[in-house]
């Protein structure tokens, strides 16, 4: 609390110099226009439709099932129906795990069910399960320092935390565990492993997620699971208690012949600079648990609805406005490096790139990763979306994970960053479902997006000097 | 908001009549011990120790099963450690129901999981499930007056909400639908049921509970399942944009032959009138999905911590304080009317009872159902919990669920009641689970029982007057 006057003083001081930039580099017609879309956005139920119907027609969607493929026919549809051009479905290979049956509980001394769910990509333990005496760790890095073989037949079960932050950063350190623990504890000699949920609820959910990058390599690992936050907490109490805990874990899922995935594109095109490529992503796939409505629903709801108010401008801006709903986010960004490779040769024509993958809040906070030259408009386009809400933010931006080819490759992007202390509630458990989703807080994003959009479109800045 | 003030008012006005009530009525003496028992009460730790044991060491314990067994196993151990006298199983016969498998799927035109748990004495669809076309009716009072059989081979949707309040007064007009539904279905000819949860949550979390009380009669309605809030607002919304909505539902559940329980009961024998009895109860068994924190472990936890202050106290009250911790209650209260059963002869000698059954939330007023001479003494008594935020009730009390048949035979009975305006957040579903407790609200409970079940213990008020 003690922090809010101190940054309120902060943007109150950089309000009037970011004011001044804008007028200085924004024509006022483009300020304007800007404006417009903000009051508008502010108004428009478009968003909020369309993650209702994405989440209620097709529901999960995992990557490379008939429901992801689904996803993409809706998705072909409404693109289309909403008057964008060039919409398409560009295809690709996807590994394809999926769930199978998926239980754990106490065998002794304290018999009971525990809530779990198979990590992506997790072994099967076969229908019988696995059985084995528990040993804590309390964070991956003690796991890491344990011996070679030194846990035969055991069960290694990971108690690590992870730390509720505004702007998601404890999911960076969390996520460590949900990738590596299933190969260490193979390297122990481990029959299985259990995870504390990476997530930051105390309900009884456990949160699934991908382990190691099935591109980086398939299969290998033990059996592993989540426990939801409360069964780590019962799993911790029953080891303080006993001298010894054994657990029954069964997950059976499957590792099946890659299957097809796609990423759906629409653009806008420009009205001076069609092949400039202002980029605006979410991704169309989800966990199965849930009905991915704030991973990722809503943000493909957020930049179609903020590209359709552009399409709906008297003309097009200046570059193409090209939305990319990707497909096979979850299971190692696999639509992103598709994408990536299936436009190699005009990565140097996209401008700039934004993605909105981070559930439903507000955005707070607005990043960049451009060159020095394009700081001045950044800080003008900043100073437009600052009445939403939106404060200043650094020029390291990531920009969103499917991004991740495209920056690498030197692509400049934005980080219109949401407010994130309630989304690892939520994030690949069952309970992401549309009633999570503030229409206010929606709206607002669109605007953000809508603006940006346009001002990146419009403006002859390029972001890379 | 703008009730508060006026609240506060009329307990400040009350206060004082209510502090001289306490004054004339109870000695000096008297009214001490019961203090020191509030305060210390406060620094108590024993009912969190025992919930969390009680959550942890057994966990979940339906009615009949081997779990509850071991509960009572538990509760005889512990409230033999404390020190109580005449610690006991008063056993009976239960009707034992256990989950099968369950699930559900929007089959067309939206094809989707839907999360599902089967009502307590749900008839089983058999492994392949039964399949059907949705009809939703707005509330249980829509379906009953649908016409006999005019529903063949369809699936019942009873789409009722239930109103949040603090005093659970919801909960009474929301648990018709679980109870009466599946008979009604089967009355229509229909082949399944759903019901939205009775919750007020809005998690993935369905809401178990007994239908019609298995000993009012067993078997019989069509399977009957609750829908999560989330998947009930799905299907809602399913219905609402196709003309037709099938949906499979898998029950499997089974009732077994008639399994043992019991009542445990515990003792401080009264100083100068042992055959009077002040009856502290709450219930050992608990739904099968949760470990029964808040239902009703806290209750276990609050009487037994409460009566063993008492103990500690240098004599014990005159009249003798008996702690019944039932079995049986989910199921259909079959443990209180084991116990009204048994204890036929002494009922006339049954003071005054209280059961803590309505979560861990702390006390904010005083209920009783006693004689209007008796009235002057539970003012006397209000007053002494007033200090603790405990404002006045009503003289219609129904004390506790297992409390029903001791009522009916004329015991007088008090309500400690607690806030329960997130109870039915976690009522009947996985989510039950002790870090939904807040030790200073469990502390708050404690002391209030203490001070009331010593006062009824020492008073010579007959509370019938």
């Amino acid at each position: 609390m003690r922090r809010f006057p101190l940054v309120l003083a902060c943007s109150l001081l950089l309000l009037a110099p970011l004011a001044r930039a804008a007028d200085a580099l924004l024509a006022p017609q483009v300020r304007a226009t800007a404006d417009g879309l903000i009051a508008a956005a502010l108004d428009d139920e478009l968003a909020m439709e369309l993650v209702t119907s994405l989440t209620t027609e097709v529901g999960p969607r995992l990557a490379g099932t008939a429901q992801e493929a689904r996803a993409r026919d809706w998705a072909v549809a409404r693109l289309t129906d909403l008057g964008f051009a060039n919409v398409r479905v560009e295809p690709f290979e996807v590994p394809l795990w999926v769930r199978g049956d998926e239980r754990a509980e106490i065998l002794e001394p304290f018999p009971q069910p525990l809530a779990v769910t198979a990590l992506g990509g997790s072994t099967s333990t076969g229908p019988k399960g696995v059985a084995g005496e528990i040993v804590a760790f309390p964070s991956l890095a003690a796991l890491q320092a344990a011996p070679d073989g030194s846990l035969a037949g055991r069960i290694v079960f990971v108690d690590e935390p992870m730390t509720r932050t505004q702007d998601g950063s404890g999911y960076g350190v969390a996520v460590a565990k949900r990738r590596a623990t299933a190969y260490e504890a193979e390297r122990l000699g481990a029959v299985g492993a259990l995870i504390r949920s990476v997530g930051t609820d105390s309900h009884r959910f456990p949160h699934t997620g991908q382990m190691r990058r099935l591109t980086e390599g398939q299969g290998g690992g033990v059996p592993t699971a989540a426990l939801s936050a409360p069964d780590a907490d019962q799993l911790r109490r029953a080891l303080a208690r006993a001298d010894s805990v054994t657990v029954r874990l069964v997950l059976t899922p499957q590792l099946l012949p890659p299957s097809r995935s796609g990423n759906v594109v629409a653009e806008i095109p420009g009205r001076e600079a069609p092949e400039d490529i202002v980029l605006a992503g979410a991704h169309l796939d989800a966990w199965d648990l849930g009905t991915g409505a704030v991973d990722d629903g809503a943000g493909v709801g957020i930049v179609v609805a903020a590209a359709r108010l552009l399409k709906a401008l008297p003309e097009a801006p200046r570059r193409t406005v090209r939305v990319v709903l990707f497909g096979a986010e979850e299971v190692g960004l696999v639509g992103a490096k598709a994408y990536a490779e299936q436009h190699a040769e005009a990565l140097d024509r996209h401008v700039i790139a934004a993605e909105s993958d981070f559930g439903a809040g507000r955005i707070w906070r607005f990043d960049t990763a451009v060159g020095p030259e394009a700081l001045a408009t950044t800080a003008a386009i900043r100073a437009v979306l600052h009445p939403l809400g939106i404060g200043p933010g650094s020029n390291t931006a990531r920009g969103g994970p499917d991004l991740k080819y495209l920056r690498e490759a030197g692509v400049p992007v934005a980080g219109l960053i949401q407010n994130g202390w309630d989304y690892f509630d939520l994030h690949h458990t069952p309970d992401d479902t549309l009633d999570k989703i503030d229409p206010a807080a929606l709206a607002q994003n669109v605007a953000a997006y809508a603006a940006f959009l346009y001002l990146a479109a419009e403006v002859e800045t390029d972001f890379r000097n």
